[in-house]
């Protein structure tokens, strides 16, 4: 009964078939939930950086492109594509006149669009005032409070896309879950791709290690989706990082193009250790990021008009002692607002943020930096959000526990961002004029009629007296954390598919395996 | 190694005679965050509630005042200042005429005040673009990772004070930081007040638990500062709750008016769990809030016009299974943000949010809640910041590790609050020119001029490799908060004191302690 606010939807379903309060409860509180496919933001963004600030890395940003250069390294097509676009190119280095990119983006890009899943309730809208959630993205590892930390598997890798398509708050299957280690690299992608369709109605990602395995993807969500659907609509996005800084390299230019010529989105992200790949400071971070993510998606327009592109930005600061990359510190935090202002101001989509995290193990740590890169996120009204559940370790680890842990957070700030209700029953005068001085609201009209539904109810805080608390065993959250993941997968029911679209996706797949030997690295 | 961004002062200078790399590294990082006595906030404040939302807020309040009323409990003296102000009174309840209070507040209370410290460098400002820390205040138990959970004493009591005092971004001593349960209820205040001016020389909190209690403490107050600095000048900030709803009662009307005519600062703050106290919606809570708080705080202007005041809110949302309070949810975020930009429009400084919670541990529940509190209230632009360190439990514990923890978090919440750096320095073009495409950063005559400084540095998180952390024991973010408040206190150097002055306190303590029995209730 302690969850319903954060109930998978198949279990609300049953859950409502027992009739009475569960059912009315379920109705109003957990289905509300599980109906909203993505965040429709009904509060303004947090702009944080100043007017002369966004100037500042607007300018800085296009010194950089016209002065110093990007460089698209193993790519000589690419090149050839940037001097007929007028760059001055140098070896591989490629300056763009000033003002340049920004008006191939402006001219060509679109502001927003629809990527569509193979349920249609699950289509998400990326742009504007929706956010879509996506779970964590590309860890060789898993934890769990049973085993510990191990190499990944292609069973984990399914469990994650289970758990993501049951999370309420959670709208998209994501891509790389977890590494799934024991299947051949060159043959992994199908296997992952396989499994947000088989697994998973909702939208997902596509693979880029390799412009071929990108083109598999697109011919799988062709069986899936048809081919003439997928030539007209947004079925994939998928990860195009920058080499930062100031590099692309041929394996990420390869997938932007295959998947730009298809007409499937790509998200352009500077993947950023500041102090390693930037310098510093969040006003070189954000001038790095901005004029890296406009010479790619500028590319991409020059691939294909139009291309569907999201300006993505990842940005951690870096630990003194280790040098390894910190998460949920004031820095990075600076550098998410920013960006999304510069974005918007772009007329992009934004990429950034998620539940990000140094930590080890989902403790006091993991869960202070989460929130603290998962609330600017929210509030600086980023679009497109990868690792908002399950990242562990500095994205080492696919975390089980921590992966529904995040995903109450997740429905907190889906609530959030619905903001006030102005209506009178918002405003409670009657509840007030009911009850006066000195009684309680318990008992009230207006309290009966919304107090199932009121608030937000965590399907993992343990808000329990004391000693019930340790009556139960004296549980932390990780604990508590535990039983959660393991009921959800225990219960999991998987969506229905054709089962003549799930044939002919085992049969690409077995003859692309055929195709060629294993390899493991 | 491990802490100098948020290392206690005392040995940020010892460190600093060490000379060298540690010295520099003290004069940029830890003693800028030391010399810190509050926040000067640099970023904009995030209004989440639009301008319908804040008038229907503020013309219901009105209508509560004019047509339900507050009751003014036991206290004949108080309703007959209202009477000759204006208000109408019906046996306990007053009604005040649409805008009388609002008058009274814009007329006479001050929108900003200087709250003076013994030691003057520790001297506060509240209201404006000021934010003050304080720590937990009221919990009957304490908690730490060597002996669970158990009643406080006046040992903790000092030990909360003292590391309260070494905490670089806490920057108030508080009131009631722990309730020293092994000092007689009557005689506690005498020790509190005595252990904050001997222990730490921050400014702090008067007791209100009795009106006579509120009087010791000015008198002890007038030891310390002197009976005409006393009288001219804020050195005590306490804190008056309504009984919400709706309802003062006589121990605390007393205990404002006690302060309110020594020229003493009170916070009236509307204690609410909303469902209980308040209505279960936002609105509702905030139009409650405003308009008890704008009552007490208009009757404590006709106490003594000018009397500084600062309105605060504290709401939880309820837990629909055991009726507890509930934190770090989206609905007390809500509120949060609305009832700072009601406080703004009235002029008044704000107190409201902190690091609260619901867990019984320091977990990831206690750090989620803690962050989806501490975020929201700093980018509100609360002033006063009471519970930003230490509470746990809904507030009936003050935890050692948790205390340590939140400080850590207190120090990102002041870095956050500085922005962006637009100068040269901070725009480093002059990095990017120097590295250019697929360098790094780590080298560069930019990094090494700006990389100690550059970043927050926790205290508490592990940024280590996944292996030596393993190596060095795998804690968890408590079991390092446990070492570190050891350390804390053990390295603890009391202030200086006036020998005097610490002689006639400890008089004045011991001849009212004389002068009446032991009571424990």
């Amino acid at each position: 009964m302690s969850e319903a606010g954060a109930e998978p939807q198949g279990r609300a379903g049953r859950r409502g078939r027992e009739g009475g309060r569960a059912a009315r409860r379920a109705a109003r509180g957990g289905d509300q939930l599980a109906k909203l496919r993505y965040i429709s933001r009904r509060i303004p963004v947090y702009e944080v950086l100043s007017e002369e600030g966004l100037e500042i890395c607007e300018q800085n940003a296009e010194t950089l492109l016209a002065e110093i250069g990007i460089e698209y390294r193993d790519d000589p097509e690419a090149l050839q594509i940037w001097k007929e676009a007028g760059a001055e190119v140098e070896g591989e280095r490629v300056r763009t006149p000033r003002g340049l990119c920004r008006q191939l983006i402006e001219k060509h890009a679109p502001g927003h669009f629809t990527q569509h899943a193979r349920n249609p309730e699950r289509t998400v809208e990326i742009g504007g005032e929706a956010t879509v959630f996506a779970p964590v993205y590309g860890p060789p590892f898993i934890r769990n409070l049973d085993e510990g930390r191990r190499y990944a598997t292609i069973e984990d890798f399914r469990n994650f896309v289970k758990l993501a398509y049951l999370a309420p708050a959670i709208h998209h299957s994501g891509g790389t879950v977890c590494e799934p280690v024991d299947i051949p690299v060159n043959k992994r992608h199908l296997d992952m791709v396989y499994s947000h369709l088989r697994y998973s109605d909702k939208p997902f990602m596509g693979s880029v290690t390799a412009p071929e395995r990108a083109e598999d993807t697109v011919e799988m969500a062709k069986i899936a989706f048809g081919a003439d659907f997928v030539s007209q609509n947004v079925v994939l996005v998928s990860l195009i990082n920058a080499n930062s800084p100031m590099t692309f390299d041929a394996t990420m230019l390869g997938a932007l193009k295959a998947y730009a010529r298809a007409g499937q989105a790509v998200i352009v992200t500077p993947f950023i250790l500041a102090g390693a790949m930037a310098p510093v400071t969040p006003l070189g971070v954000m001038t790095q990021t901005l004029a890296e993510a406009m010479s790619g998606i500028a590319f991409a327009q020059l691939v294909r008009p139009g291309a569907p592109c999201i300006l993505g930005s990842f940005a951690s600061s870096m630990s003194m002692q280790s040098g390894a990359p910190t998460f949920g510190t004031p820095e990075p935090a600076l550098v998410l607002y920013g960006m999304a202002q510069l974005a918007r101001r772009l007329g992009l989509p934004f990429r950034s943020g998620g539940s990000l995290c140094g930590a080890k193990i989902p403790d006091a740590q993991a869960a202070h930096e989460s929130s603290q890169t998962l609330l600017p996120t929210v509030q600086a009204g980023v679009n497109f959000v990868l690792h908002a559940a399950g990242w562990l370790e500095g994205g080492l680890a696919s975390s089980y526990e921590k992966f529904v842990i995040d995903a109450d957070q997740l429905g907190m700030m889906q609530t959030l961002a619905q903001g006030y209700d102005l209506s009178d029953n918002g405003q409670a005068m009657d509840a007030l004029r009911e009850v006066g001085p000195g009684q309680h609201f318990l008992g009230c009209a207006h309290t009966q009629a919304n107090f199932e539904t009121a608030f937000y109810r965590s399907s993992i805080a343990d808000n329990n007296s004391f000693e019930q608390w340790e009556q139960e065993g004296a549980l932390d959250t990780a604990q508590r954390a535990n039983t959660l993941w393991k009921r959800w997968l225990r219960d999991y029911e998987a969506p229905p598919i054709d089962p003549g679209v799930d044939e002919a996706l085992q049969a690409f797949m077995a003859k692309k395996k055929e195709s060629m030997p294993d390899a493991f690295t």
